[in-house]
């Protein structure tokens, strides 16, 4: 059993487990209270929002504990537009954010704001530049993500923020993916992190708010969190998510070189083990322990199950997995393969062995996979040199397998029709024919679905 | 150390600890993961559902998770509202509502909704008939609580539910108080309850939106629980939530004639031990934990202080407690005194010895308080039969105090007047000439603050 899907969330860490137990013999009483249970337990909230700011480095009453990241980045959000209403309704975020910052820039612009998305390199990253180009007199507020969680990409969040700084615009960090490595440098504004991340408890997220940015919470009046995070404390979690936070940070330094070099042997050796595959996001730029790929006539999902059964939990981007029919608007944005994705995310601690494992099993399950995908035949027509294949009502990877079958079939100089109604062929049609040396001609509407146009070049 | 403040946070159910325990190593991983870690989550997050739901009396898919039981009031509120848009905007809320209820209800107020608020008699209970004649064709929702949780008075929710389904009005019910007593019979339309009043762990609310009640949820979407409850599901604690709530459940009955004896000792006891006290809430329709009472000349922290320093977690709805300087919004509902407030209320297994103990500490810390309080020298003018007793800058108790000192300078007949800028004697004033059977003859604004006007009858 290989649990490589810690950017999902991280086994809970051994300090969490004992600093929650102690919490919630002691912490389980409400801290608004003026008697002992209650001044105990206001100690304790206290304590844990000093070391979380520390971690973090910014001042205690900048931060306050929301109930998970996906609630920190909707309220810091929403609590910045608001605040800067006047400024303007114009927001920023990258093309490859969390769903959590996508989901609330859609409840922004359905309110009438105006959203821009910054588009990523092959990588996965923003140009800084290119960002800054989109800073307008009326940006209330920037987003850009500390790191990738698909990809792993690190964001040139320094860069973006000086550019922010100097427009007057406040920049706000996603660091889910990052914060557990070290603090986010930089001017940043805003910062979001989520507990489960880092190997502390799930049900504690962090907002930080810099003093001097205008911020105006959302929602119903409540006195908790200085009025930014409604609800009852969730205590024991809160003291759990800042002790680990420290002891993960403690042996990030030593942590990071080794999971680094694990996942640098993924990245060397799958492409050298297994045909056709695309190894996406940044070499070098990168989070320590995620590395993804994508395996050219696989379908992920299936993938992902002999993966499972094979003792190997990870995850994928590919449509067709976890009730998407479109692949990860991630990959999307890159303008990678999807197909045949897979995610290998590797926890604080994880073996060497296990990765060699992986190594060993990998190979076989996507030749397994692709044996499987390669019977089924294709309805072809040949017409002069244009060839068609009818993928109508097949789901990825089908329609690219048919592309390679045929692609032969036509003199170089021809082109193949894939007639197809998968969202995942619009990204993996034009991946393939890169990493294949043939030429995307482009979409052509058809009466169902999509015509995929390819030339034939060698 | 005895805690009698249950109705604020109960401790941690043993059996909530245990599951918790288990589940922080079985369910860490996401449940919407395929792989065996999120397999198993799932199967965990499915029994916790299913073991809620049939504590609550409804389907499985009628019931997600939310992080607060304000999580859950503030979603179901804002649900409701946008799902019924089109019949109308009103809403009905009682007068002693939750604050998280009232909050929301602020919230649809500056939003351009309309609000009615029901009042309650001075048991704290609303009118039945009262309650339905505030049905309106544009009524969009009703919320009442099952039980008010700072006097502990049950609500006539069958009733109410009766009016409501009459009328086609959907009936939100707040069932934090009550839930672990029971399911809340009737047919409510959405319930709201929260885990850590019935001795589960914070961090987990319960949101139940019966099937037929058109309901849009708000804010960015989310896939999770039914898009009714962002952020990943803190998995753990929902386990304990359940497995605790299925476990009080099963002591209830039993445990509800226990401390229904003990708070009947205090309701009856405490007036002969302590003078000039009055019990509020209703004597027989209410929880079994809760009871409150109110003493006059008498400053609720101080008295908290002194509890606490005897061994005594309790609460109070006095103003100048816990950095408020209004009395409770329930107590002004009920028209009760508020000065010298206090709640006992109980948890489940508080031991009869500790009771007594309480009833043996606080005639002496009473009396304490008010010998303290009892010296301050007042200011006072006789014009014909008019004093005026001038108490501006004074807080609550002493307004009451200087009065009661000089209603016997004036003649039968004759008028006091007190001068007091402190927003609790306009509660407290009327509630003392009522226990002392004199006359409230009404507040006449003055220079500063306001005159409370009391004629002397005997």
């Amino acid at each position: 059993m290989s649990y490589f899907d810690a950017a999902s969330a991280a086994p809970l860490h051994p300090v969490a487990r004992q600093a929650l137990l102690a919490a919630l013999d002691e912490g389980w009483a409400d801290p608004a209270r003026l008697y002992r249970e209650g001044r105990r337990a206001r100690l304790l909230l206290d304590a844990a929002r000093e070391a979380a700011a520390e971690a973090v480095g910014c001042r205690a009453d900048e931060l306050v504990f929301t109930s998970s990241g996906t609630r920190a980045v909707h309220s810091g959000i929403a609590g910045v537009l608001a605040g800067r209403r006047r400024v303007g309704r114009h927001l920023i975020v990258s093309a490859v954010e969390h769903s959590s910052v996508l989901h609330a820039a859609d409840v922004h612009q359905a309110d009438g704001g105006t959203l821009t998305q910054v588009a990523v390199d092959r990588t996965g990253a923003v140009d800084p530049s290119a960002y800054a180009a989109e800073l307008r007199q009326d940006t209330a507020l920037a987003c850009l993500q500390s790191a990738n969680h698909e990809v792993g990409t690190e964001q040139p969040v320094a860069d973006v923020a000086d550019a922010c700084r100097e427009a007057g615009v406040p920049l706000l960090v996603d660091a889910a993916q990052s914060i557990g490595w070290g603090p986010i440098g930089g001017g940043w504004s805003v910062l979001t992190a989520s507990a489960h991340k880092w190997g502390g408890p799930p049900g504690v997220g962090l907002l930080v708010v810099r003093k001097g940015v205008r911020f105006a919470a959302q929602g119903p009046a409540d006195e908790r969190e200085s009025g930014r995070a409604p609800g009852f404390e969730n205590l024991p979690a809160i003291v759990a998510a800042a002790a680990s936070l420290r002891a993960v940070r403690a042996e990030a330094a030593q942590e990071a070189v080794r999971l680094r070099e694990l996942t640098e042997r993924i990245r060397t050796r799958v492409p050298r083990l297994v045909p056709d595959v695309e190894v996406v996001g940044d070499p070098e730029r990168r989070l320590p322990g995620v590395v993804t790929f994508s395996c050219l006539y696989v379908d992920g999902e299936t993938l992902l199950h002999e993966l499972d059964r094979a003792g190997f939990s990870v995850s994928s981007g590919s449509s067709c997995t976890s009730s998407t029919l479109t692949p990860s608007h991630v990959l999307r944005a890159m303008g990678v393969l999807s197909e045949g994705n897979v995610r290998v995310s590797l926890p604080f601690g994880a073996a060497a062995e296990d990765v060699e494992r992986f190594l060993e099993v990998l190979p076989g399950a996507v030749a397994g996979v692709r044996e499987k995908l390669g019977a089924p035949a294709a309805e072809t027509v040949v017409r002069d040199d244009v060839l068609v294949v009818d993928s109508l009502g097949r789901r990825c990877p089908i329609p690219v397998i048919e592309l390679a079958k045929v692609i032969g079939d036509v003199p170089v100089g021809g082109t193949v029709r894939v007639l197809s109604d998968d969202e995942a062929a619009r990204l993996d049609i034009p991946a393939w024919c890169e990493m294949r040396g043939q030429e995307y001609v482009g979409e052509e509407p058809a009466d169902r679905g999509s015509a995929y146009v390819v030339r034939r070049l060698s």
